[in-house]
């Protein structure tokens, strides 16, 4: 690419890749439009995939410097805004944008982005949605709806680098969204406290309420700072922290 | 689809394509954004291809309704426009379209399109070029133009499928934010807890600290469901309501 990038390409996240195949055909895919960060959550065959090499048909940069992470929460943490793609509707209350939209929203921003593709078979489950602050939806024939990973990644890269000569430096100075990691930490202070309060209850809807909380944190797109503010919030409400006087 | 189309759907001509697999994969890309016409010029392998099939995953109307055709004029033969897809730049003095521009103009222009695509190992020789009007090419790293033939189909039947209809901004089902008043409520409350829990310290400090935990809690655009489980969260952190048991 010959433009000069105003903001950080996103990073591609695979969740759960089944065929080492498929991973290379997503790394070629991503390095056709410029994009070269690669990372795999729990590949199933392991890493690294002999089949992923000939299916790149070149791209192996890309493979060579993909990195593996355990949970989808680790692979993101260092970045400040993630998204999920995802074909089907589900009840989760999240902005849903076209790859064209979250294209535009992906240079405007700054702060690094992800964006997590699902397993071959089924897709991201809610839990590795419920991470992410935006969907991405690619408008699909409603009758014919099954579409290949490695495409599901071009039709993405493809939007991404239609940007690249036009993305004008952001304007705002309002500062990035907290890392992911800042997040889960104030995430998990306030499960730990609620915990302690019996707030989940029934035991049986402990899931969804957790769920439902994280979505409602994660919607802000809080500074580090605010997240900062916020676990001092949370501090002087368990009392752990009291105020130096 | 829902939309009415304004022109016929474009016909996807693959030119002496060498692997069924690709064949197959080309056909679900088409069918995925609602395109179900294809032609196959002189298959190497033949048609049928048994390896078409699985590849298709699905898009099996599309594969049994391919015809077969001896010549791209052949194929072409019923067609206003033909557009020949390269990525490699010719001494050909015609038209460049993006596939965006190329879209456009299939919708724009009465008349049956056809689109050729060359075999995977070469792309389309320069007498395939010479039967189109129009060149399309999609931008591409000019450091790794290696594409492969349904990754080409699929971003071509992509910007197809913007203009009908398909491509509305997905339904979100995001509620509204709450009203102040509810949001004011909330804040309250937590206020409160904070003047109990001697968070406000230095006093001098007080009113600079209350804006910026207004900005913080602002910011999300809470709906009022999410007003209201913040307000669970605060009554149960403070003890007040315990829960039901």
């Amino acid at each position: 690419m010959s433009a000069t990038p105003t903001t950080l390409p996103p990073v591609i996240v695979l969740v759960r890749p089944q065929l080492g195949e498929n991973i290379g055909k997503a790394a070629r895919a991503m390095l056709n439009f410029g994009l070269a960060e690669l990372r795999l959550v729990a590949p199933r065959d392991g890493w690294p995939n002999p089949s992923a090499g000939p299916a790149a048909s070149g791209a192996d940069i890309v493979l060579e410097q993909a990195k593996v992470f355990e949970s989808v929460a680790d692979a993101v943490a260092d970045c400040a805004h993630v998204y999920a793609t995802t074909v089907r509707k589900r009840g989760v209350t999240k902005p849903v944008l076209t790859p064209e939209a979250a294209a535009l929203a992906i240079h405007a921003a700054p702060g690094r982005a992800a964006i997590l593709f699902g397993p071959e078979r089924s897709g991201l489950e809610t839990d590795d949605v419920a991470v992410a602050r935006t969907i991405i939806t690619v408008p699909i024939n409603p009758e014919f709806g099954s579409i290949n990973l490695a495409q599901a990644v071009i039709l993405i890269a493809y939007e991404w680098s239609k940007g690249m000569g036009l993305a004008q430096p952001p304007e705002t100075e309002l500062p990035p969204p907290a890392l992911q990691e800042e997040l889960d930490g104030m995430i998990a202070q306030l499960d730990a406290m609620l915990v302690d309060s019996d707030f989940f209850f029934p035991p049986a809807r402990t899931p969804v309420t957790r769920r439902t909380l994280r979505t409602l944190l994660t919607k802000p797109g809080w500074s580090a700072q605010e997240v900062r503010t916020m676990r001092g919030v949370l501090s002087a409400l368990a009392g752990k922290q009291p105020r130096r006087r």
